[in-house]
């Protein structure tokens, strides 16, 4: 038996073709990230880590997953009396066990394509991957500059609170950077009514940083449109929003105001009072983005916080979030249609945890395309625990099966970690293989001009076009690629029919 | 590189026996669509489509949804002041944008098999393709009666509300068409009591079609009994119910009465009771379904009508609608339990919308053989957004793996097109890829007569033996093999070991 | 076309590595049977089966199911006033309508395996395959002494009432049989306060089997607790809950003992307070496992006796159960976060019967490691109608995507029947085939030590180390491996990491 040896250059490429598309089209793509957690203040300082396990494990609650699975001590794992070099080690004796776990092709593509380390990672080779990979960390190359032009990271989007400031996004735009970094409007806090001792601080910061004091709904309201439209100012063109399940119910405009006031005096929300008031305040949100030509993210279906052990040790992002399983179907039916009977509608992206809901989501996709833009519902990529083969591969074909995967808006990354851009090869390479598989068993025709241009658009193109950000200086063969990419989607034939309103950008 | 060229003629078919298991087996069987939306107005008057958009485009809302998620306006998609041409153009522009979605199959085997036109589809060749094609719809073999012989299909299954005078159907019996066609009891708009505005006037036009004076329930109940009984008179042997969910509550005769009787005067049934009247109702039809030895289908789990906009526009079925996420296996499983323990529980067939339910509807349906009939219930075939390969595998195995392939009633159409019997073509490859790839693999055993004949009872004789239409006329391929199917399969051992005790039909 | 033969020496088996690991790692292994439904009188008494309906048919649920899918009377299945040898042929005339069923290989393996009967199964053979295994049942070797020594059976863990006297697990430890054989805590009747009729007597037996007078809620919970210290003094370390959910409310000591005594009294629990007493109930059996060190296991998701005619002719367990659709996540989180907050958590297997929920259950799973064990909170195989290739598949790529399938616990039988120690082998093959793919994909190292190891691993010893029972002294192979199992798995680096704490062991 010739086993390939670990990891070979074809990877995850099946077929001639799937090798073919991969090389030709998908690799020489830029990144166009529009969806992360990467911390813009370690953008803005060009942050050099000092050590692996500050750019590798100090804030990926992946790995601590695997960790705690594994029976590492939390000690081990998080904590703040042992050094960097024995988490590191803990690490990476938990790694052999983590086989046919992403983690194992996640980890060892950060050595490789991060620090040129080709080391399998166990106990042994610890000591040498530590060394090897400190020295590399020193370099400027590895600065946090360095990782996003080495990428080729065209367009990153942060994900931001409404009072953010935003000074780290202005010193980037600011800087030499030639990647773009945009903010993204997160505003889940305006939804805390049923938890006033956490709302109410957060809209005292609110009405500080909008300078509108806010006295009842109204002036929340517009305190909430203010720093929508700093975001605007900024180049921000996207929303997000993490959620178990979209809130469903009629609320009154008076109805909104007095659970408003009602929290304000420091009483919750009842469950029912606080259905009503997401709902409403999210037919807010809807209305904000549509009238600036934004893009709407939905992230629904985590079921987060469920271990209060180490929720109070390590706060949120610990590591013990789970998938739910609420009903979605019918309260997000109920609230995309209600924004596009009133002409409200933005442009969505609609992301579900729980693979279940896969079909769920991608046919809820296809119920409101208006003429107005190309793929206006986006079906989003496989997300957090669905960020890996199978998921990935499940999330493309229902999107193929049920929609149009041609017009997809491809991969972003979700994560807190700089390392993280392995996981677009990795996307990209799923993809590579599943389309040219198809075209060897007949499925698609063997077109090399329509199908390489399917993988480009998916890898960087169709979301380049879709989201409206402004960015196109980025140096070398992204630059390229950038440059090529809108009016060559513009020319297309598909592009032409769709007759793209515009309107709305 | 070598790849196939585009829908080779073994595509679909991965392995030697699969392509023999097709072509000596699966291909040649006539056609029984037990459940299909095809008008019956354009079978009673043989009608010929004006040009290919009226045959293609005019009533295909899985096209309009393609369309929609491609940016198309919609007066482009169903306009009524836009041209026939060029609506067929913007979705011959739309069409290479599928790559991966079942339309592009579909949309080529549809011109490959009933055209005869081989070429790709896309703005470039659309002149060719109208052209050729409007050519062949002026011939009388593309007319309906010609295009049923074509397609050797033995059995229609028309969908039809129990107040529809079915003179269409009666002018078809009367007509020379070989295939038989019937009509299939779908009593939908009887659950309406929370909707008095369109419950009411339906209730008018019952009374007046079945003669009887609907004043209370129970005359309302024999109005609906009385229509069955018609529909029973013309060959009828089926019904069908399209649901959200089985609702489920104990109801008494007084308290249905009661809400039947506040509906009628223009007070709408709440949800509560909207539910007690519908179990109460959905009891009464399947005994009605019982007692006339007929099959009763259940669709459930789609959330229809989610955008009101083309709501308003286009009316029902404009392709808005979603797969629902509802709880389906308690109430289903109180239904079946309570029919079947007063000894009135019909054939059933279950559907399910969502896959994610695919396992719950396969042993539902495993709870309720009572040795009266071979697969009493049976699992249904991938339906509407599940009719495509991947939903189609899914179905397949789960009812592989949890009930009895061999004794599965295969495909429908489900379809308002007359160009949807490639679908047929497309499930029996998909159907005998499994098989043979099995057999290739030594899990099945490679025995040519017991693989053969199971093949061609799925694809025949199973829907031939387990609905009791009667049909037997079609000439040809399909006379042969329909004659064949009963004696053949009644002298199976398993047929034998069942003693099916026929005293329902 | 040149088939393999059916069922060949390296079947489910698609690769070199796969069948390497397969014939040099996995088969040797014995058998660790960790939950299953093997009577212990059978056991304790050494029975002999009367002939091969007796050991085959008369109690396995699955194959009913099958014939009475394929239309066979209740009367050949379970008839009492049909003879054995009818039974047995009923169920041969289905077995050839099973292809791509698991019974189909099921089936076959043991009559291979066990009888050494290599005949397809069939009308034809049936009277050959009675006189073959009739023959083969009154040979020592086929006593059920013989079998578990035959399958290198090391534990068997069966499934208990607490209120059974365990005469016969006393009678096991007594006799000869090196496969040491224990007590499964099973307390569902614990839950029954919405049936007084079928609480009480259970109650009363209770209190007669503990010696412990039960006046209110406390002398039930000390009663319980004793019971559980007598399984704990016969070496059982393992409780199982059959439930639909986890039920969840906040419940005072004062409310369950309220709604115990109205129960005690005759007066149903309400569903709001069966919900209450059940999640306060479930608090108390987690917290008796955690003192004691077991491990609780819990299947959830059925629902069960969904046809009441055979449940009135046949009782529980007829084969009319279903997969259900209930919601999972949030209780179960509930459950156990609270567990663990009070360091009550004891290690759990988390089994779920219907698919849609992998992922739920998986990543559950991943939120309360803890450090003092590995993997101490396990995803279940796949169980009862998950128990067969796909959903196996489904269940190990879950696992091996969201967790670590290295520290996977592996295969039980779950069975009623002495034959189904083949679904090991079945287990196995499908293991091995998975990991062997991946290897020769390039997507695990080649790396023949690690590799074999994971899969002896997940074969014997993970379940060996994790439930902490005791045995040693089945001789031969097994004897080998279990000898080698708890230092070599001690050993590695992993388990050093770990450092597990074992205070709770």
């Amino acid at each position: 038996m010739a086993s390939k040896k670990f990891l070979p250059d074809d990877f995850l490429l099946n077929s001639p073709t799937a090798r073919r598309l991969y090389t030709a089209h998908a690799a020489p793509q830029p990144i166009f990230d529009y969806h992360c957690h990467l911390p813009p203040d370690q953008i803005a300082a060009n942050h050099q880590f000092k050590n692996l396990w500050a750019i590798w494990l100090a804030g990926d609650h992946y790995k601590w997953r695997a960790m705690r699975a594994n029976g590492v001590p939390e000690e081990l794992i998080t904590g703040t009396t042992t050094s960097d070099y024995d988490k590191f080690l803990a690490w990476c004796r938990t790694v052999p066990l983590t086989f046919r776990n992403p983690l194992y092709h996640w980890s060892h593509l950060e050595l490789r394509r991060y620090f040129g380390i080709d080391l399998i990672i166990n106990e042994e080779n610890a000591p040498k991957i530590w060394k090897l990979a400190n020295e590399k960390l020193a370099k400027p190359e590895m600065s946090v500059h360095g990782i996003l032009t080495k990428f080729k990271v065209a367009v990153v989007c942060t994900t931001d609170d409404p009072v953010d400031s935003l000074e780290h996004h202005i010193a980037i735009a600011k800087s030499g950077l030639k990647t773009r970094v945009f903010p993204t409007f997160r505003p889940d806090k305006a939804l805390l009514v049923d938890k006033p001792a956490a709302f109410n601080p957060w809209v005292e910061q609110l009405a500080a940083r909008s300078g509108i004091e806010i006295k009842h709904l109204a002036s929340f309201l517009a305190a909430l449109d203010d720093r929508h439209a700093f975001f605007h100012s900024l180049g921000g063109r996207v929303s997000d929003h993490g959620m178990e399940f979209i809130p469903w119910d009629e609320c009154s405009d008076a109805e909104a105001a007095a659970i408003f006031d009602q929290a304000r005096a420091g009483r919750a929300a009842t469950p029912e009072q606080w259905t009503k008031f997401g709902a409403y305040i999210m037919l807010f949100f809807g209305r904000l983005d549509a009238k600036r030509g934004w893009t709407k993210q939905l992230h629904l279906g985590a079921l987060r916080n469920n271990n209060a052990r180490l929720l109070k040790r390590l706060g949120a992002d610990a590591g013990v979030d789970s998938i739910g399983d609420f009903p979605q179907a019918r309260t997000l039916a109920r609230y995309l249609d209600t924004l596009d009977a009133a002409g409200e509608l933005p442009k969505v992206v609609l992301y579900n945890l729980n693979p279940a809901d896969n079909y769920v989501f991608a046919t809820m996709c296809g119920n409101f395309g208006d003429g107005s833009i190309i793929g206006k519902l986006q079906f989003g990529s496989g997300w957090w625990f669905l960020d890996q083969k199978e998921a990935m591969e499940w999330q493309m074909n229902a999107l193929s099966q049920l929609g149009l995967l041609s017009r997809f808006v491809g991969m972003l990354t979700d994560s807190r970690s700089f390392l993280s851009y392995v996981r677009h090869e990795y996307f990209r390479r799923i993809l590579c293989n599943l389309i040219g598989n198809d075209v060897e068993a007949g499925l698609i025709p063997d077109d090399t001009k329509a199908v390489g241009d399917m993988v480009e658009n998916i890898c960087f193109n169709n979301a380049s076009n879709f989201f409206g950000l402004e960015y196109g200086k980025f140096p070398g063969a992204g630059a390229k690629a950038a440059a090529k990419a809108r009016p060559a989607a513009k020319g297309k034939p598909a592009a032409k029919a769709a007759k793209p309103a515009k309107k709305r950008r």
